[in-house]
């Protein structure tokens, strides 16, 4: 039965092994596990060694993960699950990044939360992990705004950006997604424990990786193409130049997810990978959760962003009125000829702006004498 | 002659009163001048009153500038002349904003630079007033950058980024230019007199204003664009969201120059403006001087950007041997077989991969044992 094969297939085979994808197209599991046990090359693919090797120890690998999985409650799903996740799908069609591609064969989930539909409206908030104060207050508001909105925070559940995005949508009492590259019954980083049991309470702890798996650097990066599928866009707070989070930014971007960064200051050295995927076209510029919610709403709200630059009182007086007020002072009164050879308008112009303004309550008069008035710090 | 035509329409009209520059686009100065004294209408445009009021004080006012130029030291420059910078006809064909667009009628120059050639290449830096001390720093960085690489920094002599411009620059001895809303022989703000006495003395104070006119609101929104088409591109360094900087940004955005902007915290006031400028698409996010010469420099050496991103030792190596040091660890030195189970790879892809890793110096070798070398760090 196919769940079965596929999880014959994630033990046998790294997960995001691009080989595996391709073979994937074209056959069934149940084929290309079949073929691995008997060593059998399919035809027009080859088949790795390690393949085989590992074929050598399936059952044992099978008995371990098993006894691991039950330990500690964790539910395989695969495609055709009620649980799995559409979207995942998409990875099918991208080109490798370092060496992994494709959609998972199947996710070890634990914890209480549905992925499937935690992750229909779900953002990636990802970054340093060496992360500034200022970043971790920016992830975690940002996830807060997220989380308030309806919108599912997904991340890494790393030091740094991801705890802080994990934390920042708790507060809002929202669920989140922590993607693993480690087994899904692992707790890493080890001090993230309790926050990555807490988020298995109220949320889904998610990988790739077989129960037990350890967090080796090549699956960081295979991961993030999971994080990034999972999501309608993903958000990088702050990436030093070689941060791994740009590499999930550009997961993003390979999958047509909408992709944004927040600034910070240029002398910040985390900051530095967030500018450089911006001026790279890479991820657009996000201030804030606004910003973000305006962006996974799509080119829609953009708009309100064009006219977002407040117009004041002062921009709507027309043009005799705007240069009357030069001519005009707080504390020394001025006549009508005073103002108008003062700011070069005629007399007439200027009495006829001064009744505007006036009306406005933007001019007090005295006698024949004229100041702004209180109202008028228009400016 | 013309550039006493010229010189009487300055006394005569509102610098940047767009009336005029429909007028001048059909009539020579002559007559314009001719006609406001003879209050005659012109065919198919208004005579404004204020343009004849001012003509019964043109004798008055002519003295009293010539009086202020020779004082001052100003000189009158006006198209025809070899200083007059060709760019400023751009000019006449922008829409007006705020009430003001037209090349200027003439120019009021103090200070020994030479306008023509000074502004040829040229970039504007201008910002908050009230900027942070992250604002001075950047924008000082960035005059001596633009400076230093043969680039005249351009600016509005004020206080906070425009005066940090200017002393940016005066660090790598170049001259800079100062355009003022003010007259040419006035030191506004009054504390930057010495600030803009140095301009002179190295470079040119700029202003369109009569000699002695008042700093009005509304001539330094008309000032800003004799800034931006000055100058091949305007970088916003602070902007809160209704800076006058801004509205330098859009004469320059009006005038196809190239629009930039500086990003910094986004929990900062002093830089929404700037964040919603990039965010509307109306600037580049610039992090620095490299970034804006590279974007004055035009889109071939945005190439250059796009990847911009380092690539490290590591992600050169074939994903066989990325893997196999997966397995390696610096202390614990691990036998072929341990690394190939630990990484899932045969042990045939791991002495492969040992061997290629051993002649790039990243492993060190003890018997049948295998660890990370120090050289290894690739991350």
């Amino acid at each position: 039965m196919t769940r079965q094969d596929r999880l014959a297939l994630s033990l046998l085979v790294e997960p995001g092994d691009p080989r595996l994808r391709d073979l994937l197209l074209t056959h069934e599991p149940s084929e290309i596990v079949a073929a691995i046990l008997r060593r059998h090359r399919l035809p027009g693919a080859e088949m790795p060694e390690s393949w085989v090797e590992r074929g050598l120890r399936l059952d044992r690998a099978a008995e371990a993960a098993a006894a691991r999985a039950k330990a500690a409650g964790l539910r395989w799903v695969t495609p055709g699950d009620k649980e799995w996740p559409a979207a995942l799908s998409d990875l099918d069609h991208v080109e490798p990044l370092h060496g992994a591609t494709g959609a998972p064969v199947g996710l070890w989930l634990r914890g209480v939360g549905h992925l499937g539909d935690l992750s229909k409206r779900s953002v990636a908030i990802v970054g340093a992990r060496d992360c500034t104060t200022y970043g971790a207050e920016c992830s975690s508001d940002l996830a807060a705004d997220c989380a308030d909105a309806g919108w599912t925070v997904i991340s890494g559940a790393a030091f740094g950006v991801d705890g802080c995005a994990h934390r920042g949508a708790f507060l809002m009492n929202a669920p989140t997604i922590a993607v693993l590259a480690c087994g899904a019954d692992l707790d890493y980083p080890k001090p993230h424990g309790a926050l990555i049991g807490r988020i298995a309470e109220v949320g889904v702890v998610v990988s790739e990786q077989s129960p037990g798996g350890r967090p080796l650097k090549g699956r960081f990066l295979s991961r993030n193409r999971v994080i990034a599928a999972l999501t309608q866009g993903t958000v990088v707070v702050e990436a030093a130049l070689r941060s791994g989070s740009l590499n999930t930014l550009n997961w993003a971007d390979q999958l047509g997810r909408t992709t944004m960064a927040l600034p910070g200051p240029v002398t910040s050295r985390q900051s530095a990978g967030a500018h450089a995927a911006m001026r790279a076209g890479k991820a657009v510029l996000v201030t804030g959760g606004r910003d973000v919610l305006a962006e996974l709403a799509g080119p829609g709200a953009e708009a309100d962003e064009q006219t977002s630059q407040p117009v004041t009182e002062f921009d709507r007086l027309p043009p005799a009125a705007r240069t009357t007020l030069d001519g005009l002072d707080w504390a020394t009164a001025r006549t009508v000829t005073q103002i108008a050879s003062s700011v070069r308008l005629s007399t007439r112009e200027v009495r006829a702006a001064l009744d505007l303004l006036d009306r406005r309550g933007l001019v007090s008069r005295a006698g024949a004498e004229w100041t702004l008035s209180r109202r008028a710090d228009v400016g």
